[in-house]
This record gives structure tokens, C-alpha cells and sequence, in this order.
């Protein structure tokens, strides 16, 4: 029996795949929360490299990826694609589950794919030092390993609830040479101006990207890094999508499903937009993309312009969004709790072509259990999410007899989740009921766009 | 360029290699403590299943590997070779660094080889229940996953320090459905006795031996497993050497130079033993086995008959030993904190073929520091000894301008030990002395036999 389908260096791709220009409808333009005008790449330089930003707007169905972003990605890359065998098994059903892994990178998740990406660009226009935020740590850890591998510095802002609970995560990004601070901070006004008014504020992403961003503003030689959301961000992660084609192919099992847990939805989009030109050139295959029901920005908010951040910092962009004030329930997917949605993803949900589904946390644990006793790898309780739905379609295939083929993005592994565990394990972990009111609440200071 | 040197699932060994044959001089027997005669079989059946005791006995070159467990390994394996092209650079060294990586096993090392091989032979022979101990968790962990698979039930004895220090790893033992106690513990005797004489003893690896091995001895459905030492683990662990000269093969490159760490000794000869059979042969290579400064038993130890464990419940072997009740100081590569070695390879390292070298954990921690930078995997402190003489050994090549191919194991992932790195980052870390007079008094307690 084969358990994993493996690709050799010479098969990792060497273009991205930008999704832009197979759209069905045009991508509503990023405006400005003053003019309410389209932004342009000027008013992004203070923020990104030129490279970057050319990515951001580009039209190209393709884009080259750089040599040296090759030859970093090749560390870990291509990625495996395993055939859950024994979770089949365990759940007597006839349909094939494959799972793409992107838990073999150095931070452990596939943050490591639009890092590296990003650290070249940065370097590539001589900048010197990064600002980022990060929450649960996956993103900023990842970040951390790129710059050093690129030779810039970087400072991230840990949003401070985590930088107390997860030690592990703020000592690899300082094991990789990166600066972290508890945020807010008193390194930036954003931070103070919190703290002045709640020092013991336990922080929050918001927040920490203000702080970022600040930081980044106010230096000539400091960019700020996003690790998800924005148009170039998902575009870094089609490595994915592109390699579990071959890989499919290669095991001559065309999906049937794809699924991906989505916060920002970088990883889903990573993964699901090569067969997404598929799917637009004629294939049948559904996409399922899973939100917690603690943040269910597709399937409970609204389709509108916000802003990114809750600080009114980023420019206002159309997305499904629960209100740029909304702040979930402290689930353990740290990186599944985002207000908004990628915008990308956001216009993909509402032309019909990917179906999202929310789920609480506790069935989520359950199937990551289940999947860490039978394939031996402990899912992030991010990609979990993912997990509990591609059981749900395996058990809907075992209720009419289907024998269709699953595949999911196994996005990270859980080593520094394992007391998210425990508490599903000792009972404690809890589901948290829809917030109806404060996301109502929160969709009331939705920006009025015209 | 290259970086990765995978295999595919058909390439996984069939058998195992069973050096005894091989040895150029006859391995001294296993002695009973009361009558000092040689033991048989029947005497470790009440804590091994039978198809253990053989393969601890055989004396056939090759083993085959049985169906159920190649399935079982094909979870992980084969495991990828690296090339470690950016640590050679940052080094600028003409030799060629490569190195075998472990981490990608579900308990993220080594161990996991013999676990469901272990697990498996119970298994066949209706065993029910399986006790053992565990130091860090390495083992544990390994084994509560191998149990899983084949459905055995398993008691952990975790040495109570680590029990305390680190909870994750416990956490991931119970989630794959052991029950771990801290140990002393009130289950056994043993625990009993100890505690009675220190209510907060912090418990070692001797005091937790006695008490699983007291379990599986006072039930008929328990046997007892070991992670180390003795000939039927090391064995298992061939198929990482094995799958290691496939891989070499295909990069045409033979390896001069062979490096692991050692504490019980399996990793290391799970990697060198296929490769000393050649040497055997004709071929040269030079086997260093690295251990640390604070349990050096090859490098400052004697060659002789003693107790695998403090409460003297275990056979005598002849093995290279600082004496059954030395106990280490605690350096945070717990799996290398033992008072004796493998009697394989002692007897290897008595007759010249393995050299042995001692490391202190602060230059042990400096080249795990470049390695993570560097590769981007995060070495556990352990296989960081490795890490460490790999590049003592690049940098004499530096020297002398040789272009030697240097082959290291990585045999685990560090990603439960990121506080070993903080404490060494942060400066905290310390150096450990050769205890030359706790050494010396625990040596004069070994048994004297004719």
C-alpha cells in the first residue's frame, strides 16, 4: 500500500499561479478610507517593497518565482501528499482521503511559503529591517526563519495573551535571531495609547498590526509583512495547489472535494486556487472552505468594504467581514480568529464557486484525535477544522456508498498546541454560542461605502 | 542544486541487520546478578514476548521485517537524507555535510522504529498491557503512539522532573491514549520505598525502570519495554542505515566520516551499524559516537559487568559504565543522561572501531544555534551532540582543505525542548565539570565478577 507521494526538487513549481485574471468578475479595487478613492501603489510604498506591491495588482496569470525564493523553498519543499489509509479505516468508508502537508517547514506550517517570498523582495530593494504582528506565533516564527536566512532584521509584536500562554513560539523566533515584544508595547504610540487606557490589556491582532505598522511608517528603512489576506500573500502559497496537482495526478485520483480551513485564507487559497482554474475551465470538483463558528466571517457576515485592522489603520477593502470591532472567543485556532476574509476568497464565497462551513471547536478536537491515533501526525488546531469536515464527507460518502476522492491541506502541525489538547481531552474545552449581538454591533460600524 | 535525497515507500528495507554475527570478537554474555551465569530466554519471559527474545538472541545476520510493522514505518519512512549545503557555507568548508533526519516520525524521533516493532510482537502474542519509563518523553511518547496502532494499553513511568518541566510531551503521550504517572509513584513498590524516604524525590531514569519493570513482572498480561540498549532495539533501528547507503549511492557520495550522539546507543547504531558491516568489510570510515561531558561512559567509563539500572532489578552486561548509581547532572539532553552504553557498542568502541568523543552542552547548543539558522530544522539536544562534532569535523577539513563527506543523524526534532534553547540564548546554560570523584565512588559499587 502507498501511503505518501512524494515530488523531487525538480518538481517544485517555478511560477505562481495569480488567480486575478481567471476571476469570473472583476476584483472590486482597494479604496481609500478618506477619499474613498482607489488606492494606488504609491500609497502602499510606505509599506511594502515595489516588488510586492507589483504582485498586489498584477494581472498575470503567472508570475516567475525568483531562483534564490527556490532555492530556500527547496529546504523543505515540495511537500508530501499522504492517502489516509488508516483514518479510512477507522471510519469504514469508501471514499479516499489525501492530505497535502505543509507541517515538514522549518516554522511548522505553510507561513514558511510567502515568508521567504517576502523576505527576498525586501532584500532585493535593499530594506534592512521588518515590522510584523503575529498572533498564536505561526506566522511571526515563520517570518523570523526567512529573515534570517535572508539576513534582515526583524521585530515582531506578539500579541501579549499569547506571548504569556506560548513561550515555545517566542523562543524559536528568537532561536532564528528575530525581536519580540509583548504587544501593546511601549515601543509605539498605538501600544501606549492602550496601555494608558488598560495596562493589562491582553492585546489583541488589531492592535499588534497597528503597532507593525507604526513601526513601519515611521522608519525609512523598515517595511511592514502580512501574513495572509492580501493578493500576494495567497499567490506565494499556490506552490501548494500546483504540487498536490502533480501529486494527484501522479496517483490518478482527480479530486472530488477540496477543503481548507480559512482565518485569513491564505492556506485554503494556497491549495485550492490551481484546481479553482480548473473548476472554471469545466472540472467538477467543490470547495470547502471551514470557518469556526466562533468567527464565521463567510458564512454569518456581510460582503462589504472594511477595514483590515480594528485600528482604522489599512486602507478599506470588500470582503465578508463581521465588523472590523468584532473579536472572537479565544478558540485555540489563534489563527482562524480574524474579523474579515481575504478578498479573494471573499468574491470567490459570494460567486458560489467555493461553499464555506462553520464549526465548533469541540466536533473539531474530536476528529483531530481521531486523526492523530490513526495517520500519526498532530494537526495545528487550525487545519483540524479541516479535518472534521473532510470526515464529515468521508462519513456522507459511507451513509450513499460514494467512493469519491477527499483531498485536504494538513496546513501545520500541532507540537506547540498540545495543552489545546489536554483541555479537550480533560473535558475542559469549551464551544462558544454564536455571538449574534456583537457581531450586529459590530457590523453597525461597517464604513458606508457608495 | 540538491538538498533533499528522498526515497520512495519501495525502498524501505525488508530486514533488519543483526551485527552480532558480524562482531570481530564474540559478545560477552548477559549474566544473572545472584549466580553470575549466563541467562536464557526463559529468564527474560516474564517481561519480554517471546519474538523479542529471540531477535535479542539471534545470531542470523538479517531479520526480516514482518509485514505489519513495514506498514506501520511507512507512516514516516523512509526518511528523507539532506545535503546541508548552507550550513557547509556558512562554515566555508570543501567538506560535504549530510545528514539523516528522524524528526519526521509522529513522536518526532528515532524511537518510534522500535516502538511498533515492539508493540507489533506484543501484539502477536496477546499481550494486552505494556509498561514502561520514560526520562524526557522520547520514548514514551514513541511507544504510547506504537500502542495505539496495534491497540495495546500502556503505562508510562515519567521520571517526575520531566513530568513537571514538560507537560507537552506527557500531554501527547495521553492523547494517544497512555496513562502516565509521574514517577516515584504510588503504584509500585518501588515508588513506595522511594518516597517514603523523600516525598519530593525528583525521580531519575533507575528509579522509574524499577517500577515499570516491577509492574510487567507482578502481571501475567503485562510485559515490560525497553527504548534503548539492548540488542533487539538497536537492531530495529538498522533501517535508518540501511535506508542511509541507498541514499549515499544515489548521491555518489560515500561517507568518510560517520557521526551520531550516544546515550543508550540505538540512534547511532541504527545509522553506523550497516556502515560498520562495510568497514568490516574493507572500507574505510571512521564512527565517532558523541556524548556529553556529563555522562561520558565510553570516553571516561570502564569496560565492565554492571546493572543496567540503579535499583540493581536488571541482568549484568558487560557494557562501558560510570557506575549504576551515577547519576548525570541535568543537561537538557535528557536522552543521553545514562550511567552505561549498549553492550554492542561498547564492545564495538573496546576494539577500536568506534571512537568515542565527550562535548560540553554550551558548544553543543552554539552548533545547534548555526544548524537551525542555517537548515532550518531545530535539533533536539541530543542529536545537537551530533550536530556539534559534524562541524568540528567540517572545520578541520577547512584546515587541511579535504573534501570529506561527513554523515551525521538527526534523530529528533527540538521542538519540546524551544526552553533549552532560551536558557542557552538568554546565557543561562551552564557546564557540568567531569564528576571525576562521583565517578570514581560510583564505580567502586560495581559488581566484581571473575
Amino acid at each position: 500500500m502507498d501511503y505518501k507521494t512524494l515530488l523531487d526538487e525538480r518538481d517544485l513549481p517555478e511560477r505562481w499561479y495569480n488567480i486575478v485574471p481567471d476571476l469570473p468578475v472583476p476584483l472590486p479595487p482597494v479604496i481609500h478610507p478618506g477619499t474613498h478613492q482607489p488606492i494606488g501603489p504609491d500609497d502602499l510604498a510606505p509599506l511594502f517593497p515595489m516588488g510586492l506591491i507589483a504582485q498586489e495588482v498584477s494581472t498575470d496569470q503567472y508570475v516567475p518565482i525568483p531562483e534564490e525564493v527556490r532555492e530556500a523553498l527547496k529546504l523543505w519543499r515540495p511537500t508530501p501528499m499522504y492517502r489516509a489509509h488508516r483514518l479510512e479505516k477507522a471510519l469504514d468508508t469508501p471514499a479516499h482521503i489525501f492530505y497535502k502537508y505543509e507541517g515538514v517547514s522549518p516554522a511548522g506550517s505553510h507561513k514558511t511559503n510567502t515568508a521567504v517570498a517576502q523576505a527576498y523582495y525586501n532584500k532585493q530593494e535593499g530594506v534592512k529591517r521588518i515590522a510584523t504582528e503575529t498572533g498564536a506565533g505561526q506566522w511571526g516564527s515563520a517570518l523570523a526563519f526567512a529573515c534570517q536566512l535572508f539576513g534582515i532584521e526583524l521585530k515582531v509584536y506578539m500579541v501579549n495573551v499569547s506571548y504569556q500562554q506560548k513561550p515555545y513560539r517566542r523562543q524559536m523566533m528568537e532561536l532564528w535571531g528575530a525581536q519580540v515584544v509583548a504587544s501593546p508595547s511601549t515601543d509605539t504610540q498605538a501600544g501606549k495609547n492602550i496601555l494608558a487606557a488598560d495596562p493589562d490589556s491582553p492585546g489583541s491582532l488589531g492592535i499588534a498590526i497597528s503597532e507593525a505598522v507604526e513601526d513601519a511608517a515611521s522608519s525609512e528603512t523598515t517595511k511592514y509583512a502580512l501574513g495572509s489576506v492580501l493578493n500576494h500573500v495567497l499567490m506565494h502559497q499556490t506552490v501548494i495547489g500546483q504540487e498536490a496537482q502533480l501529486q494527484m495526478e501522479r496517483l490518478d485520483a482527480y479530486p472530488d472535494v477540496v477543503i481548507g480551513c480559512v482565518g485569513g485564507g491564505s492556506s485554503f487559497a494556497g491549495l485550492a486556487f490551481p484546481f479553482i482554474k480548473e473548476r472554471l475551465e469545466g472540472k467538477a470538483i467543490e470547495f470547502i472552505a471551514v470557518e469556526p463558528e466562533a468567527a464565521p466571517s463567510i458564512t454569518r457576515g456581510t460582503y462589504t468594504y472594511d477595514f483590515g485592522d480594528t485600528g482604522e489603520l489599512t486602507p478599506l477593502v470588500k470582503m465578508f467581514t463581521l465588523g472590523h470591532t468584532f473579536v472572537p472567543a479565544p478558540i485555540h485556532a489563534g489563527g482562524l480568529r480574524y474579523h474579515g476574509m481575504a478578498p479573494l476568497i471573499s468574491l470567490l464565497a459570494e460567486q458560489g464557486i467555493i461553499e464555506a462551513r462553520a464549526v465548533h471547536q469541540r466536533p473539531v478536537f474530536e476528529a483531530a484525535v481521531l486523526f492523530a491515533r490513526t495517520e500519526g501526525i498532530i494537526p495545528a488546531p487550525e487545519p483540524a477544522h479541516a479535518v472534521r469536515v473532510a470526515i464529515d464527507e468521508a462519513l456522507k460518502c459511507k451513509e450513499s456508498g460514494e467512493t469519491k476522492n477527499i483531498l485536504f491541506l494538513l496546513c501545520g502541525h500541532g507540537h506547540f498546541d498540545m495543552a489545546a489538547y489536554d483541555s479537550y481531552l480533560t473535558g475542559k474545552l469549551e464551544d462558544y454560542a454564536y455571538p449574534a449581538e456583537a457581531v450586529k454591533s459590530a457590523l453597525a460600524g461597517v464604513p458606508q461605502i457608495a
